[in-house]
């Protein structure tokens, strides 16, 4: 299992290239957790997303002759740019998988980064087929989106940064779905900030985690219907290992309580993020980051911001729902 | 007229009140303009746009004889909750007239000021009669949006802040409504670096300041149909008159072209600006704010970001349309 080692040094490898990301505040936010919050705001990384902090930090941990025939991945969403612009950095090609129904913003976004993209059937069975095929015929060094411990570390240097730019957080919280952010998240708090809580958010509808921590081994979502199309995904084994490891707590949030987190943030704060990045907005919302009388400070994960803007109205009303 | 050493008093006194706003970058969007974009983000400013600079000028800058029968303005949008915050810190009454069609989160949010709300029908008429009424009431003095001296002198410290911030800019571009932004950025840009261009952009469904311009004589907008609301108002007599002394450029953009802009701010930058904030950012990306073969640094206030989000859609849409 990796350490915070690991972590310090992924910051170091990836300094030249990943944004130091600004934490903001909203006292109106603030005032209905009743809590004190601090928001890193990964939507203004690159290619908008925490994403590219692993993806980097995994490609530019390759030996000079595992890079030599490139990268390969599969992945319909930030994971697939993030190593696309990894690749572009090192100088060598990333070969994107990408189900043939992805959306045309995202195959354009994977190309202007300069990613080779090879189309399979929409279905996991065929994404998996086709990435063997494309690393059988290139020799590509696989980077997986989470269940890879460079990844692992790389997403873990968000929290680092998030602690050097606030002082005395009480608790972290991050959204989980495979669990890349969240167990590198809970290696740094737990190394640099013993006392702290790690919290990983979760949409009911995708409580994979929760019910994997409660039951001791990983028990897989199945086909979840939610709107944080980034938590679907279900956890993988280094991930659940290092969070069972570290104490990860698991809470759960409804859609309508995701929405109406999202909505906040863009009227209040005016910042767009992802349905994923509001799931722990909205269990702070809930009070269910909070323990004690004292306002908790508490600082959040901002995932990303790469919302199609087509789905936007359709994901607000998701507010108007039963909870 | 006033000079910069108004602007510079005005950045003083509002130090400990307003916030010292962000400069962002965003490669993509300076690619599409051709040019290099520097953002100050007043849309994170209080209150959510850059009025609250002129509003607590001039709130502080009043005598205390004159302060205490508390302050008083008509308005729907950012200049009343501006003008309430500002009355609140220093700790007077707030008479806001406002019309009674108003939506219902604006009024909320004055309210949430602490302002004392008038309603009134929804004419210009009326809204000066009950302002009047009110005045006569009271003896509150008048902060008007933008035809004051002390608001001018407020609104000229987002430049200041800006010139502040990025070194070196050949033209800095805000919107004009009644002009009060456009003339303090006037006044600060050509006291501090004289040969930058001072642009301001407008809609050309609401084109008075164009015309003014051309014409040397206030051409007033009769009842403009933008989904830029904030620049429906025609120009003031002393906005007018700062920005003929000072040579400030008008150019002016099309609807879809500002529909464009927010949404690739939104898409991009991951940021909610207002219509009107749209506007400067669209002249940039038409390439009506560079000049020459090299490529300029283009300064770019972005104004607001109070967006009702039941209308987000609609706004959008607006990039459908026709040029």
């Amino acid at each position: 299992m990796i350490d915070f080692e690991d972590v310090a040094a992924a910051a170091r490898r990836i300094a030249p290239h990943a944004h130091e990301t600004p934490v903001f505040t909203c006292r109106a936010l603030s005032d209905l957790a009743d809590a004190e919050l601090f928001f890193k705001c990964e939507n203004f990384q690159r290619v908008g997303a925490f994403k590219f902090r692993g993806a980097v930090n995994a490609v530019l941990s390759l030996g000079e002759d595992e890079a030599r025939p490139g990268v390969a991945t599969h992945s319909s969403g930030n994971h697939a740019q993030a190593v696309a612009l990894a690749a572009r950095i090192r100088g060598v090609t990333a070969h994107i998988v990408m189900p043939e129904n992805a959306p045309a913003v995202k195959v354009a976004a994977v190309r202007d980064y300069g990613g080779t993209i090879t189309f399979c059937e929409p279905t996991l069975a065929s994404r998996e087929s086709t990435l063997r095929e494309v690393v059988a015929e290139t020799g590509a060094a696989v980077v997986h989106p989470y269940d890879d411990d460079r990844v692992i570390a790389g997403q873990g240097t968000a929290a680092l940064e998030l602690l050097g730019q606030v002082d005395g957080l009480d608790v972290v919280c991050a959204p989980v779905g495979g669990g890349g952010l969240i167990s590198g998240t809970a290696i740094t708090v737990k190394a640099l900030l013993p006392e702290a809580r790690v919290v990983a958010a979760e949409p009911e509808a995708a409580d994979d985690a929760f019910r994997s921590m409660k039951a001791g081994r990983i028990v897989p979502s199945v086909d979840p219907q939610t709107i944080s199309d980034g938590l679907r995904t279900s956890l993988g084994q280094r991930n659940f290992a290092i969070m069972r490891a570290h104490d990860v707590e698991v809470v759960t949030v409804s859609e309508a309580e995701t929405a109406r987190a999202l909505r906040l943030v863009l009227e209040r704060m005016k910042l767009l993020i992802e349905p994923s990045s509001a799931v722990p907005v909205a269990a702070a919302l809930a009070g269910r980051l909070s323990r004690g009388a004292r306002k908790a400070r508490i600082g959040i994960i901002l995932t990303g911001g790469n919302v199609d803007i087509e789905r936007l109205g359709a994901i607000l009303e998701a507010n108007e729902g039963s909870r």
